[in-house]
């Protein structure tokens, strides 16, 4: 219930336009007895300039917008306190809104952000975002004359700006390290087909194949939505199909993977070799420490957070999409203690 | 770079009143083509209408402010999407800010989430807020009017609204446990003192000691930070007090516990038994999986919620402090398989 100048009005009696002029401090003629009733009257209301109309003024509120997917997700809970805490180093505030990976729910934030009046968005697309929804979300924040960067998902031939990691380099560690370690029927619980940054752990994944000759088969590749349940699904499924290893394709998932084997009586390393993506804080304190593709949070962060700053204030940008670098973590899980 | 209405004046030289009076779907008198040519330029510029002021006209503008210490802990990150959950079935949008446990944030964001113009705050409070802060956040949110939920950290004494677990009953469930299991020596790695939610821990372990006669020995309670790293501190510093069980006040903590723990070759729970606190998704799939006090995370979002909308709608309130009942999970970090 936010009090306006109509309100003080009501209370005191003065014009609308004197009030506004002591508010603004630009009274010079106006008595100094109403200038007291009006402050007064407006310490009581609880008034507040509106801060929307200060940032068109000024033309930046020094605030920047986040659409996350899912923050129950550590790697994007995680991925969130990096960019608060580049924003905050460099005098920005961060809004923060949680898509719970419907792609509905990114346009309608993208709209509260925009009403909210922030000077950017880095946004992160929901799970459900295929090639046509992504457009959606592009044209509305050019549309609404935002400056986007893309964090962690994107389409590469939109060429968008954009800050994430080479998963395909990040799928070809995963699959290599498997590969030398002597596995060769290596399951696959993917992200969403649609998702590019799951397409390209994959072709990542299959290029170590191809690489020493082992065949690739569909019928042990399980598409799964990042999330630890259907990592548990697709252990479920996964079981009788003659595997040695699993390739997750984020923590998350691997954590579901392990918990159904546990339940199943299936050991990990021992009968099933498993890796994870992402290297969230919990992988390395496991039961069985989670080998995994380490994705540099912080950096990402902090990226995504200067990309967007230079696009709000206009600079030149000479590289409109940065690609970091995944690192293997190896623990116990694929059997090296 | 938010467009105005005066970018659209500039553009297309008519005056503000007939622009607004356009734009607002009030030109009866104007002509068409006029009108056209407005409309056009309003597209082109990526022009809407100011939400703030379309919020202040409804008086309500459906957008609910979250404020969190910390987001990387993941009891935070449920929490918050418990809460998102149920402002979406209520037609509210979350915007959240991470205050990254420093009260100055605090004051910060609840400013920033005031001038974006939200109906109400959920309001977690930072880790530094003693009660002193506390007062100054809560003369803050009324003097702006915005009616706030306290969520988990609350004081007693100040009689706000507010949602939170019995952390009174709650410890004495950690401690009466570990009494029951024949541990006598139960060390404690507490929260930072001046908060209430880990008094009331500390209380309900006191009462449970008294209760079977066991002497309250200070030496061997130590104020952590409800992090990680302050558990592994805490784990150095007791290892040579003759303890028997440790009593970590969240399961952040507790982690923290169990990993230096493990790197000093003791062993949990053949050395010492560990109890944590909040029973977050990770607690059930560690190494030794985490005997800890479940906070019913989901509970606490859907009544943070409901509270706050019945207070944005003005309503009787007829119960200020909700307070929810804690649950015992025992697992083998206290030696029960």
């Amino acid at each position: 219930m936010r009090a306006t100048i109509k309100d003080i009005a009501e209370d005191t009696g003065f014009s609308i336009t004197t009030i506004s002029l002591v508010l603004n401090n630009k009274a010079t003629s106006i008595p100094t007895a109403t200038k007291e009733i009006i402050i007064k009257s407006a310490k009581d209301h609880g008034y507040r300039p509106n801060q929307l109309a200060v940032g068109l003024l000024k033309k930046q509120t020094k605030t920047i917008g986040l659409i996350i997917s899912d923050i129950r997700n550590v790697f994007f809970s995680t991925l969130a306190k990096a960019i608060e805490d580049e924003c905050h180093r460099n005098g920005r505030n961060l809004i923060l809104c949680n898509s719970n990976d419907e792609h509905q729910r990114d346009i309608d934030y993208i709209n509260v952000l925009a009403d909210k009046g922030v000077d950017g968005i880095i946004y992160g697309m929901s799970l459900d975002t295929d090639y046509e929804k992504a457009i959606e979300c592009y044209k509305l924040m050019d549309e609404l004359h935002l400056p986007f960067v893309m964090v962690d998902r994107y389409f590469d031939s939109l060429n968008y700006y954009s800050v994430s990691t080479d998963h395909f380099h990040g799928g070809y560690l995963a699959a290599k390290h498997l590969i030398d370690r002597g596995y060769e029927r290596i399951a696959c619980v993917t992200g969403p087909k649609h998702l590019q940054d799951s397409e390209d752990r994959l072709n990542g994944y299959k290029f170590a194949l191809k690489e020493v000759g082992i065949q690739y088969d569909p019928d042990i590749i399980y598409e799964g939505q990042y999330t630890v349940n259907s990592g548990a699904e697709a252990m479920g499924l996964l079981k009788d199909k003659d595997i040695s290893a699993i390739f997750a394709f984020n923590d998350m998932t691997a954590f579901g993977v392990y918990n159904y084997a546990k339940k199943l009586g299936i050991s990990i390393p021992k009968d099933i070799a498993l890796v994870g993506y992402d290297d969230i804080f919990f992988a390395e304190i496991l039961e069985v420490p989670l080998t995994t593709v380490h994705q540099p949070i912080t950096e990402m962060g902090i990226s995504s957070v200067q990309l967007l700053l230079s696009l709000t204030k206009g600079e030149k940008i000479a590289k409109r999409n940065i690609s970091l670098q995944p690192i293997l973590m190896v623990r116990k899980s694929t059997g090296i203690s």
